[in-house]
């Protein structure tokens, strides 16, 4: 592998700019593309969503390998790579990938819709867990507040372990008419709350199902929550103020898969 | 109030302590005690475990309040203080607090005893949430494993929310026998697997249930797995490998929880 074109500097444009785009929503936004690291998601890139590849030497050295034509591979020394990977220990390979904004009808689309509304939640690996558990739970979208953690914030795609490139995600400005378009098309919309009046298990998730899911400091905004059908609790021993909101929301989803099991 | 005793150096003696419990399992178990920030947690740590308490400057002028007597209290600058404290935003208050490590008769004193059994978990965060979502499903106890996540790493102290002062955990070198224990106890052993033969939710959990949990990246040990008297895996939909490990506990703590509401 000869290194005429391998960049040495951290100083270099091209690192300046990904670091930008690990570190900056506003600049992945802007250029509506996102960082994914590492081989193992890597391979899940479709082909039409890389726009760039960026290796370490020796992930070079040591994976032959040929990518796909037409997409720009640059080659960083190992230590330059390293300032650029948003990880303690760097994976080696970093993807810069096309966002996808999904429409309404894409996280509806099913028999039986199963949404989660996600109201400004904050820890970017809290999202990226919810993200994960939504596609094993088989939901069909998420809807998420503008003022949420960003779902391409580089923690929130590792957390998710590459359900971001396959869930569908609608992020809007206002849920309330979010939730409002929810109900003109069918969909039961239930309110995770800690008053609720119902236990979640009580309530039937086989027809078009929604839960609104709150921030982690302070759970929905009561505007959000009065558009919700029903409020729902899940019941709490012990003496703990509230779930986290990534295990709340993984046992409300699994309550409904293994009702339409 | 005066400051004459004030600590205002980072190399204060007792400031460099404070930084090491913090830091160091090993420091930590030698002394047989571990650090709590914050009011929130502070209010629920029982007087008699309480070793000592460290204040910073402005929380003291804030908070004008009464400390139990035969605890000594140190005030800190809030420069000093934020060195050592943990967290990003250092809440004023640091109590060190007596370790406590429970028997395997107080992890199982419940007619229908209900356990998890945890091996190898490595994000102290991950066990922190795990703790929390523990005593909300009504959890009797935790076994954990010596070579895991300290539970009284500041960040898994943080993620549990208070749980880690009212959850008994048990911590064994050989898991092993501590199922073995648990079996001899007429208390039913499931083991979480992606390859399990039942689902989670065809199995009955009114009687002695423990749940085996593994590590984030490889879980179950096949040695400990094979001491499970059922292998029971969450289905899952899509195609993510597997669920994160503190979601995945959650679904099968609540389903006993379900089970026995």
């Amino acid at each position: 592998m000869e290194n005429a074109g391998m960049i040495t500097s951290t100083g270099n444009g091209k690192v300046k700019r990904l670091v930008q785009l690990g570190t900056s929503a506003r600049a992945r936004n802007e250029a509506g593309v996102f960082l994914a690291e590492g081989p193992r998601i890597f391979r899940e890139i479709p082909e039409e969503d890389l726009t760039g590849i960026f290796v370490s030497e020796s992930f070079m050295a040591e994976n032959a390998r040929s990518f796909p034509a037409g997409v720009p591979v640059e080659v960083l020394t190992d230590r330059v790579f390293a300032h650029a990977a948003d990880t303690e220990t760097p994976q080696g390979i970093l993807a810069v990938v096309r966002q996808k904004q999904a429409s309404f009808r894409e996280i509806t689309n099913a028999s039986a819709p199963f949404l989660l509304v996600l109201e400004r939640i904050q820890n970017p690996g809290n999202l990226g867990t919810m993200l994960r558990t939504a596609e094993c739970a088989g939901v069909t979208g998420i809807m998420i507040s503008k003022d949420s953690a960003d779902i391409y914030n580089p923690k929130t795609v590792r957390g998710s372990m590459g359900s971001v490139l396959r869930v569908p995600v609608l992020c809007m400005d206002d849920l309330t008419e979010g939730v409002r378009m929810l109900k003109e098309s069918g969909i039961r919309v239930f309110a995770a709350s800690l008053d609720g009046k119902n236990a979640y298990c009580e309530e039937c998730y086989t027809g078009g199902t929604a839960f609104l899911i709150g921030s982690e400091g302070s759970g929905l905004s009561k505007k959000l929550s009065a558009c919700a059908d029903v409020q729902v609790r899940i019941p709490m021993e012990g003496r703990a103020e509230s779930l986290n909101a990534a295990a709340a929301s993984a046992v409300l989803m699994y309550e409904v898969h293994r009702q339409r099991m």
